[in-house]
């Protein structure tokens, strides 16, 4: 998606580590015009295909699951890693290790807000080793729900991410595939 | 705001403590159509204000910032209560105290996205008692911004946060006011 890509290009900052950091436009400042365009994107990537229920997680995949949800005309539900007090005790639960944080944290979602009539589409800003993506196939499958497919704005296409998400027998559509990320440089596929 | 008040009636629950869960609508599952009739309504009350840019806070504000701020067509920022490596740490930081958690935490923004050319709008799903509001008002006034107002979806107004926000001299534009609540039951302003 070019309007993805070059805003990338531009605003995008490549860190040590592989890190590609987007916090001006994506997850700490974000541009809802653009994410409008990734919704406008997908709609018609996932054209055809039922979809009932938008699942994401906690946090910065929730912004663009919101803003997608309105082309697609379905609730979004969006797992928690932080569970307050007021958390349903009667949940799905699944653990997701994120490289980012270096650290395992549990991801849930209430059982009443998918159930097994659900197709669902999950979204993410990032795929990079496919962890979070996993977690939250976990919770659609506890659900007895079906995955519709996955819409990812940014893919690291060098790390497994795509592969062990679509060894699930899970669609992966993403917006911008970064191939090679190194020396503050990044090319797309 | 009618939409609103009605929702609530319908699917909010009031739990001990006066806890009132919006959970199937507001802050774990989403209901997008009801979020833009949220930001209609906030742009018509904010009609002839400068605003330049809204800010929340982790994790229930999010959803409605994002669909909220397609009326006001500005960049959203959130307010980091979990800032992981990547955050920026050159941020503006405030400490704020959360009830419902039982705890204090801070909340940052990075310096770079808020400017003293900023006039800001606050949106969160809650006003109770101040404390979120507070946390970003001081947040906005270290960036030397102006805040422009605060946009929230509930109000409870038998707590004391919207008189310690005005005492800020920041306008607060709530769209459903609980009056009281009491024995599962609760009533609007």
């Amino acid at each position: 998606m070019k309007v993805l890509k070059d805003r990338i290009l531009k605003d995008g900052k490549v860190l040590e580590g592989n890190i590609l950091k987007v916090d001006s436009f994506i997850n700490h400042q974000f541009d809802v015009e653009l994410f409008n365009e990734m919704g406008k994107e997908l709609k018609r990537r996932y054209e055809g295909t039922e979809i009932t229920k938008i699942l994401t997680v906690e946090v910065s995949g929730i912004a663009i699951a919101a803003i997608v949800a309105q082309y697609f005309n379905v609730p979004v539900v969006f797992a928690k890693k932080h569970a307050g007090r007021n958390m349903d005790p009667d949940s799905y639960e699944a653990d997701v290790y994120s490289y980012t944080k270096g650290a395992t944290f549990k991801v849930r979602v209430s059982k009443k807000y998918i159930n097994k009539e659900d197709s669902v589409l999950l979204i993410d800003d990032f795929l990079a080793n496919g962890n979070a993506l996993l977690g939250l196939i976990d919770l659609v499958e506890q659900a007895g729900a079906k995955v519709a497919g996955a819409g990812i704005a940014i893919e690291k296409a060098f790390q497994p991410g795509r592969k062990v998400v679509e060894e699930k027998g899970v669609r992966v559509e993403s917006l911008a595939i970064i191939e090679k990320m190194e020396d503050n440089q990044l090319s797309f596929k």
